[in-house]
């Protein structure tokens, strides 16, 4: 494969003999420093304020060494340091909100994965041109409130972590909820069980589920538990909650591991498939971990509701194997498989193609 | 144990020293070609058209070789090919579903189990002799709408994988609800959590639960995951969604892991133990893998609303290995554990007892 | 540390050189005896009437040896036999529920873990001192009917296992629920997802996650699963339900594995230490496994509602290891972590800190 764009030079910088993997000490951290130190690499965390002591209970899974920030947007400023130690960046969900998607961009440091996937996936527009144009199905987008013919979700821009959503039945409703002069995506709500399906990508292997360059990986799958939406039926119906003030969150928790119907995996891989030809043509891949968060309805078809082009917490159930990535290579985890990329590049002499 | 019947001449046919192990490739295929090969058997996936990517993503699941059809009702036109490469089926759900019960039961090639149990388990008078008879206690038939005095489950006849059921909480929802002039099952609606137990009977080893003949094991449990009943509280009350016309559906789209209060155990060993027994008096006896597909209610009792008598998918979450089956021999799957059978039945010269 | 409290004398009189690991046969006791055995320990069950025979199904987990008694109660009438055998009993909800905690406070067998715990924690208003003194959050508790002025859980006083529970949302629906006449408490009903998270104190192991004394380990976690509250959004809103006089229960069935959030396990291991360092304090150490049974809210913040001051039976989805103890050794239960406490103390001559 071609090499993934390097603007800021730091993959052509970097000493291949010496890499330490790096993140941020949250969201899949565990993962990324128990795989890291699995497939031989140094680990350095990336903290706030001092050392998080949880890793201390983890003795497998703590990073060799820290460095401390005094908040998370000023990583930028030990930019130095992390060149000095040859630090390759696994980014995760909290990376690239903690930093902001500009910062991480012209972050002078290797990364995994292409960076140039992050406008693609944070942008609605784009994201929907992306995969409608790969050919997944999407909920459909409601341009406009009037056009309300169907349970809807509503987000508000720029809402976060399942904040700021919320779900109409009719256009009544949705008139009833909204916040007048907010900015807000309405979108067709699909009734079904989600599943949320925890692929890989690799530009350098040949073998196994082939592309048109690489192959494909499918490691694991998760449901993400929301609150409150989530345990809010306890206490009766929305209908009646309503009336006393209480409204549906969808604020991420946690995350239960479960498997799906095998018939459907055949889909779930083209899927991903069309996802990273299409990533292949439009911004130069996607290379590694990525998922697409589907609900399935029960003509038993995906819609896809989005996609995040990088680990995902969805992985965490998952720290010594899957149902899944066990018939690949038992006891592997998607942390581990990121550090497997990373060594088996650099003896392949192909880290370009994996770091950007 | 007295041999299984062989009404085909299939079993008797085989040459014991040269067995594959072929399914149809869709259901639980992944972890029983991954469990054959692991009890040293060769594997053979029938599938449709072409011989399915995804395998390449889980080398380790991947059958040796592939036969294909144009469509699962062809496969009796491949019986010489499955004969000559001594193949013993392993039949699951969608084996079945596919070839229908009738061309199943004849199909002149080796299968593993008692092909007997297929008309006691999906005639559903059949199936609730079977197991009332044998001690089990089911949700209640009742017999005509005027009769209904409790929330009840009504299922078409015919219906499949819960498209065509519907829940009713009174003879007056029931009215509204039915479709006229179709033929209907009306059954007491069990309130309270689902277990799915997964059993396995071998006939030919006597050390551990032991029965009358043979012992009884119990490798994992599940949840059957249904769209769109299990998330469709999240867009409101049913009483309300149904104004605007949208109604439960149940159909299987994936499976949740889980596990039963240890004072449970007992029971759930017991309810294995009588359908067992029954069967040897009924039908010579279900061997191998069978799931029993239970309500808990909250005066902990065990409501069995159906059996399957062969390897489900609920068993997919434990490709290797489950809290229970890992207490018997770590990490082995009821794929594995079904070839284990085969290659134990066939070291001890007694295949004529655990294939039909 | 100091030693435990050792009233009866029992510890004392323990051959450290012969222990042989005892418990109920019920509730954990597949990973406690498989864990015992694991760690070189002879095993015993303690039964009502005969062995039970679900263990011959599971040979890793079946004590060496069993004591019947007629009913549980009859326990202290096997207290020469359990001395004589150098048992450690490792108690459980079952053992504390059938012998009463009187009973089990004086039985003069050597026990796992701080025996003064119980006191703490079966008594509403101790328990609350204990954990709101060590800075936990808990759900507020409402003096009166009157002043319910937010969703609330109603509990008899001595309800078990979810039976006598009851939710109101107003004052009203209280005045329609409760039965006049009985004592109830009145608890703020916190929305949220449910994570019961199980962690390990050890008074003897200096490294990990260091406490004052000794170390804290999260071992993993679950969600109980209740039957009927969790599967009657089925059939209905609750509602609507109750006019057909069906009510919601909350009785245990089993348990469903899940993960957190990885942002949220700082604030879970200060939980943890905060109770454990409070009953230093209080009540000389709450040593071995205990269990914080929390809400996140969607301001994901924890609310703890109780807590279990030994090993619960959320543990028993990981009796072959979990995301987050497979981090500290991979394929360690609860159960194994018992085993290997008692095990190091008699090796480091420390058996009276960790037994009472």
């Amino acid at each position: 494969m071609a090499p993934l764009d390097d603007p800021t030079g730091a993959v052509a910088a970097l000493d291949p003999s010496e890499i330490t993997i790096a993140t941020v000490c949250s969201h899949t951290s565990l993962q990324i420093f128990d795989g890291a130190r699995k497939e031989g690499f140094k680990t350095l965390g990336i903290a706030v304020g001092k050392p998080p002591r949880f890793y201390d209970a983890f003795p497998l899974a703590k990073p060799d060494d820290f460095i401390l920030v005094e908040s998370y947007p000023q990583i930028p400023k030990i930019t130095k340091e992390l060149q000095k130690r040859n630090c390759v960046i696994v980014p995760h969900g909290s990376v690239v909100q903690y930093l902001g998607i500009e910062a991480f961009e012209k972050l002078p440091v290797a990364t995994f994965g292409n960076r140039n996937v992050l406008r693609w996936e944070s942008d609605r527009d784009m994201e929907r041109k992306w995969l409608t144009s790969a050919g997944l199905s999407m909920p459909r987008e409601i341009p406009n409130p009037e056009a309300i013919n169907c349970p809807v979700m509503v987000k508000y821009d720029g809402a976060r972590g399942g904040r700021g959503f919320f779900i109409a039945r009719t256009a009544k409703e949705y008139e009833a909820g909204v916040i007048p002069g907010k900015k807000v995506m309405i979108q067709e709500y699909i009734l079904g069980t989600r599943y949320y399906l925890h692929y890989f990508f690799s530009p350098i292997h040949e073998e196994g589920y082939k592309l048109t360059q690489g192959r494909l990986e499918l490691l694991s799958m998760d449901r993400r538990d929301e609150t409150n939406i989530d345990e809010m039926y306890k206490l009766g119906s929305q209908e009646t909650l309503k009336r006393v003030g209480i409204y549906p969150s969808f604020v991420v928790t946690g995350n239960i591991p479960l498997v799906l119907r095998e018939s459907l995996l055949p889909k779930a891989f083209e899927m991903g498939e069309m996802v990273v030809e299409r990533s292949l043509e439009l911004f130069g891949g996607m290379v590694g971990s990525f998922c697409l968060e589907t609900v399935v309805t029960d003509e038993l078809e995906f819609k896809v509701f989005e996609i995040s082009g990088r680990i995902v917490a969805g992985t965490n159930p998952f720290i010594t194997g899957s149902p899944y990535s066990d018939l690949a290579e038992p006891g592997i985890s998607t942390g581990q498989r990121i550090a497997r990329e990373v060594r088996v590049a650099m003896e392949q002499d192909k880290l370009s193609e994996v770091l950007s």
